[in-house]
């Protein structure tokens, strides 16, 4: 195996690297901040570049980050990761969005090729974490995510929303971290036709989700606001360190612990035994933190 | 196997929940504010009482737990907690003090007995995570454990206390929870002898603390010595997400999510590339989580 992964390797990180620049410029724009780059090497091999943009009006945090990483897995991470094969490479892109209103959703996006072997895949996908959902919000997010996947294949939407309600769940709160999105993983077979989907999905990644920024970049908030939105962001917290699997893998592989956790919300909150009230919004917004068929695609919604 | 865990199951059991009311007393007259105390049953098998005493003066959050549960362990539980063996008992005391004021240190402390089949052992142990460490309460609060783990044998103090800088370690942060102090696991063999530690343990584990409250709980601080307090507290939380052990064991085996998660602090902070300035408190601060020696009991400070 070499260092770039092969030729879908370098494609991969070229294609990254270039929507990381993009993707900071219009994300900058629209805060009127500047993101800061930091450019890093991995000692075993490879590196990235982390841009990250903190405390602006729009965005409490936001962080873009890609890497592009190889090497040999040690006795601890083949532990943790499974499997005895010990090269390994990895290259994607990664962004979390912590907006300061609580009514503009929290977004993640990632995008990756990964290699152990000779065996490569492709990962990827892009969820939403609203603190107070919107039906509307929502169906139009689902609708912009599957008209992508439409394009490259029908069956993708359907699969890769199922997927993310599945791994994006918190079995110990019997909650969803959001209201989903699409993910996949393991995505094998002919790699043209899988690298045409995966660049698109990057080349739109901010577009399902720039329209609920302007919708609700504005609305009013206050303290009552902002203490749900810490609490909702301990819960993103808790998805992220105990079964986040990019997470895992990039401790394990020591990877770069601050590009790793940059995930990680600005401000978090953990207050014992809260529950919202009945009858207010906040009860409301925990309702949709379960599995809904959002754009009425199944007779009857699937249970988990 | 019991549902008690044997008769000795039952002596710790009553040992923690004795230990808890106490416990709580002394810490709600300390601070003038009242716990909150939750009966909880687990489905499976079990239960707890958990006490929580949030936004007092002195305690931003103090939770003190007690939990006896059993039961069969599920596949998924097996497969994150290792062995074949299913049927599982486990009693304790936990607690995590969380205080308001910077310049008081965290504190934390776990008893507990535990049986898989018919192998049981003893664990436990406290350690100390001030934001802001003084060498001299560092050394007071060792010596105080050294001197409860000394009066059943000479050899705890120095094994517990270099397996709780071991235990209490992030390799992703290359650095120590905290400043330690004795961490014990596996215990095994008179099961006694090994009670009488764990109950003198028990009795004493305000001890080594409390002075340190008591010299720290008026000192003055601003919004620069808050910044750095939730900071550290993110660490907090990377710790106990990611490594502990008790956490990962109570979440696998579907335990009460919200007297686990107790320990998670009322708030905490992720800011991207923190490192605090050369020659500040912040900085001289950083300098203490790392494994140190600090009764000066070993010819050389011991390398991790």
């Amino acid at each position: 195996m070499s260092n770039s992964g092969g030729g879908m390797g370098s494609r991969m990180q070229a294609l990254c690297e270039e929507r990381q620049r993009e993707v900071c410029a219009q994300l900058s724009a629209l805060d009127g901040t500047a993101f800061r780059f930091d450019a890093w090497q991995r000692p075993g091999g490879g590196g990235g570049v982390s841009a990250v943009l903190a405390d602006g009006p729009l965005f409490e945090k936001a962080g873009v980050n890609v890497s592009t990483v190889w090497g040999e897995l040690d006795e601890a991470a083949l532990r943790r990761l499974g499997g005895s094969e010990r090269s390994f490479f990895a290259t994607g892109l990664s962004m979390v969005l912590h907006p300061r209103n609580p009514f503009v959703p929290t977004m993640h996006a990632n995008f990756r090729y990964l290699r152990r072997g000779e065996d490569a895949w492709f990962g990827g996908g892009s969820d939403l974490t609203p603190m107070y959902p919107q039906r509307d919000d929502v169906i139009a997010f689902h609708a912009a995510w599957k008209a992508v996947c439409d394009r490259h294949d029908p069956g993708y939407y359907p699969r890769f929303k199922r997927w993310c309600d599945e791994y994006f769940y918190l079995p110990h709160r019997g909650e969803t971290r959001g209201v989903g999105g699409i993910f996949f993983d393991d995505l094998r077979g002919d790699e043209e036709a899988l690298f045409a989907f995966v660049a698109d999905c990057c080349a739109h990644v901010l577009m399902p989700y720039l329209p609920l920024v302007e919708r609700h970049r504005n609305d009013a908030y206050g303290e009552r606001e902002r203490r749900f939105q810490l609490f909702r962001r301990g819960r993103y917290v808790e998805f992220n360190l105990v079964y986040d699997r990019g997470t895992a893998f990039g401790l394990a592989t020591g990877g770069r612990t601050e590009s790793i956790l940059m995930s990680l919300p600005p401000l978090a909150a953990w207050e014992y035994g809260y529950t919202p009230e009945p009858g207010t919004a906040e009860a409301q917004a925990m309702t949709y933190f379960a599995p809904q068929d959002w754009l009425g695609l199944e007779a009857t919604p699937h249970a988990r």
